[in-house]
């Protein structure tokens, strides 16, 4: 028997616990898409204790404690934050299985050096120690990044956002830099009440937007100012991926009048506005993200009481293989096809994501299948997907992990990511599919879990 | 190598060999979901060989026997008791890897003592051994389930039956309660012929059907005896789970006439039956399952010749994520929602059904991700369900295993169940992804295999 | 550790290492489905080089080179054979856990006795040592074939084909038979420009097509010829299974006019065209293949400059199971049903597929499950079909292996399978799931390598 989550945590045996402690464990952490706050880290924001550090926004954990009938006042309200870290303690023996139970106590041993299962037991010893800890030295956003060794941080932002805590991170000497991310999702969803409003605040950034035309000024200047504040990365997330190929400025015009549009003008719409952006993205070289299949806001009831991102969310249908095939297909006919990063939520497109990516490869666009996203990055999830990449796509090619988190102390999934690739190469190796070579092995391990993603999105 | 079948079937490990013998083995069994006769039980129903106990309703075993190219005269026709029992003797070694293989010989071990191989060659003598014991004390249907340490049973039963044998039987003491399921699928599915003799059924017992008002009438006094019968569960079965917002009254109307309905027709109706059946169920207090993504008799001879039930069914297509969403989402709106229970037969939907359970936990509705199901309980699907939980839901507040079984003898299932449990779990320990903390672990094992069971569903 | 591919290669215990080495091994190949061209066969085709064997027409390792950044003109371009070579050595390491790797390293070993890893150190001396070899005896196309004790093989061809080469090869005496397959894919897919082309070549043989009727005397008399040159088998390829019940009549002379025609129409026609079709297929014996679930040549730019079969390929949706059962089952009801095999490229249908056959195993038909394939064919992959068959199937019944590939040296792929086949199958006696009874075991093996095949071909 192992012991409980040690330093040969995932890793089976001798070739991968090598490939990781001698190549992954102390490579640098290019996270190019997460939803940190820039004011967090300008600011170099504090915190008491773990309750803020984990529980304040964190709607995975919610959704843990939950489903284990914890009350939603100590979940997301108005319980202190001890009796809230309680509530938690006492739910994690029973997340067996969950990454949130590996996830929180890489955290402990990582940045605190508590190496205790956390349970009702151990609850306020854990809760003092690491108090103690987070008034010290080391514990505020910047140094928490820093001690993850954090290279580039790719936040994500809407198109009329003022950019003015990146701006002003740029003049700083971290030792990380923190990019913004374009991301349209508001101007792409003409069918959702946010449309108008988004339309409104870019108007007051960029100019009047009054039809279709219009518009796509507004994203272009936009997307220059993205540029000009270091973004490379842009990303869109979609329920069910529509690729329509009439004509928007109709649409757009019907949509203005406040008209209900048709679910063709709709798709219309959105094929024409995603054209638009892959182009402008070719154009200046920045990779485009799609995050497909999630449902979001399921429960009304989360929804009218908190909003969105309440953890009310779930894996939704399969993408339409035929749409997407169509939308890459164009954008290469027109040489504007952007290097792409395809991400499924529901499990049941991981293969054909996978081998649709590679028809893409060959014009050097380099559309890649993207890692495990959301509640797919559990330990089978990212199995799931390297697993994909080895057998149909390109594991040795891909540009590795994400947090896709808005915790300053989520960054333990590169570990966690990390020590999933070095045992499944291990696998591999001890079971005579390839030969033990560990210069080559040692040195895919490096580009897989840095410097792909160094040279891919070029930093 | 592992000795066969022995008493660490399935369990790799010393920490799964613990927990199951320590355990899972003993806990008493509820099984809340299964198709037995509530009359053979009264009447204490006997076997005079094998071929009564496993051949006579058993389409499992019929579809191996089909697939090995046995003729239909020995699996349902007019063959005796011991040629059938002979040829399915013959196939059973190219079974391998059948969860039929591994029930058959827990059933030879676990009610006769028997651990040989069944195979033509053992054929003669199992069966005169089995005979001989068939003829003796502890046989009989009620001594059957008494031996398996059953708690708890719930039948399948229509709104219109009028549940004699459970109430008979509740007047019985023999240490198990047998308690029915309002399963309304025939009330359900309009477009079917069976609708109609549905409705008149009902109308017999409970006052005239002669519009959706008194339907609602009829179904709310069914309710009322079903629960006067002990009744907790209700069930639910959908090929493609359809959910409209339209108004049923003139849906109803037109199919008395016994129109054609449209689709849209079809899904308002139903849409409207489920929210108000869910209504009902919310205010008794009774759990709702629905059971996804069959076909059903796919095979027109084999339904010409023998009806339903014969064995000539498939996994279907994927549930529709967002009706699913709707749905739920639209009966927590209303405070209608029920505990609910989602089993899937498509192994596709496995992902979304447990991440759409978690997001309806919030409001104490508790809705679940279901265990593997008829086509899927392998080994392999039911550590998917498994895995799921593990990683999205919560294992730890599952109810469990069921046997949706017709067989008296099929109550090995759950002990399969167990192992498979068992072996996860020590896998995790073993693996130091959980610490060997045994008390926890225990106590977990049996909450899945029984008392979750006792205290979700209320018994 | 393992040594890399050595003669244990993916047989993980000792049952495992004795039912290849004692059974599957030396089993002969029947190849019931590949591309290989037999002209190429009848006139003992040579190869100078491992890039005219390897990468002249294989579009697999086209892929691996693009997916890694190899410049087109290096992979179908005007670059040396050599450098072809070079450039494809050199990605070699990169391609860890791909089918690809393990094939050529298996073609290395078993063809040319080369146990060397091949990377960009190695490429010369393999290069050299195997232009060697190429120019001696045993190398020519009907001699790589003998090497791997081939018996039958079914090469794929249209119904307008004149077969010549494989009439002429009736008369050789080569060990093995090449047999014609009938596929008539252009005639089915009634909206695709090739169909009007198709019925002009099939007119030009078998007499003017002016309607449906003489369209359906015109396939008769192919499917005779087909039968007279020894074909046992058809095949059916589908990117979007549509089955419609309507009158083709019109639709035909609609679209000879030229019209497009609506969904509707297709379906009514390719329904009506199967139908058909399958009954002359059970009148004749033959089995039908459905092969179900690609999207071919979704790059643009790979089929302009290249056409069909340049590797831009993908695995595309699900497969609509209900149409599917309705197609099985009006043949089933009209006693058209053929022998059939269901092949899937998307996984997510691998369970639907495979309890859909079962359905239609009671009227002799014997409809399966098949095999792994093309994008599929990776060791998971086989693992996956294997896996629903011993769950839900009848992995004892199956036919096998086929290589489904143009290349004369890829007849390791039947090494592959039955390497994975025999470790599955030891696992399961080496877990206790199964008695140790090697004569079964062994028997089964050699039936799932070689005589499933010939019986149920009827070869």
């Amino acid at each position: 028997m192992k012991a409980f989550m040690n330093e040969e945590f995932l890793l089976s045996n001798e070739t991968a616990s090598r490939l990781f402690h001698e190549h992954a464990e102390h490579c640098p952490i290019i996270d190019y898409h997460n939803h940190l706050s820039p004011k967090d880290i300008f600011n170099r924001r504090r915190y008491e204790n773990l309750t803020q550090l984990w529980l304040e926004g964190d709607h995975y954990k919610w959704r843990c404690m939950r489903v284990c009938g914890v009350p939603e006042e100590y979940v997301t309200g108005n319980a202190s934050d001890w009796e809230k870290f309680e509530q938690f303690a006492t739910i994690m023996p029973r997340l067996i299985g969950s990454p949130v139970y590996h996830w929180a106590h890489l955290e402990l041993q990582r940045y605190f050096g508590i190496h205790t299962p956390l349970t009702a037991d151990t609850a306020k010893e854990i809760w003092e120690k690491t108090a103690e800890q987070l008034k010290g030295e080391g514990f505020d956003a910047v140094s928490l990044l820093q001690k993850m060794h954090v290279q580039i941080l790719c936040t994500t932002d809407d198109p009329a956002d003022d950019l003015q805590w990146h701006r002003k991170l740029a003049g700083e000497d971290v030792g990380f830099r923190t990019l913004p991310s374009f991301r349209p999702d508001r101007f792409l969803h003409i069918d959702q009440p946010a449309w108008s409003t988004a339309l409104q605040q870019l108007s007051e950034r960029y100019g009047a937007i009054t039809d279709w035309a219009s518009l796509l000024e507004a994203l272009k200047k936009s997307l220059d100012f993205f540029c000009d504040s270091g973004c490379r990365v842009t990303d869109h997330g979609f329920l069910r991926f529509r690729y329509g190929t009439g004509d928007p400025t109709a649409v757009m015009e019907k949509a203005l009048t406040g008209a209900v549009l048709t679910e063709e003008e709709v798709s219309a719409y959105q094929g024409a506005l995603l054209r638009f952006l892959a182009g402008e993205y070719t154009a200046r070289g920045l990779t485009m993200q799609l995050h497909l299949g999630p449902i979001r806001n399921n429960s009304p009831k989360l929804y009218q009481s908190f909003g969105a991102d309440a953890g009310g969310d779930s894996i939704g249908a399969a993408t339409d293989a035929f749409l997407l095939s169509a939308f890459l297909g164009d954008l290469e006919g027109a040489d504007q096809l952007p290097k792409t990063i395809l991400y499924n939520l529901n499990p049941v497109d991981s293969a054909m994501l996978s081998t649709m990516a590679v028809n893409f490869a060959s014009n050097g666009a380099k559309v890649q299948y993207g890692a495990a996203w959301w509640l797919l990055d559990h330990i089978r999830g990212i199995r799931e997907q390297m697993d994909q990449l080895l057998e149909t796509g390109l594991l040795s090619g891909s540009v590795g992990m994400l947090t896709d988190s808005r915790a300053f102390t989520s960054f333990v999934r590169h570990e966690y990511f990390r020590r999933i690739l070095c045992d499944k190469l291990g696998v591999l190796v001890e079971q005579g599919q390839y030969p033990c070579d560990m210069e080559t092995l040692g040195n895919m391990v490096e580009d897989i879990c840095w410097r792909n993603a160094v040279s891919y999105f070029g930093f």
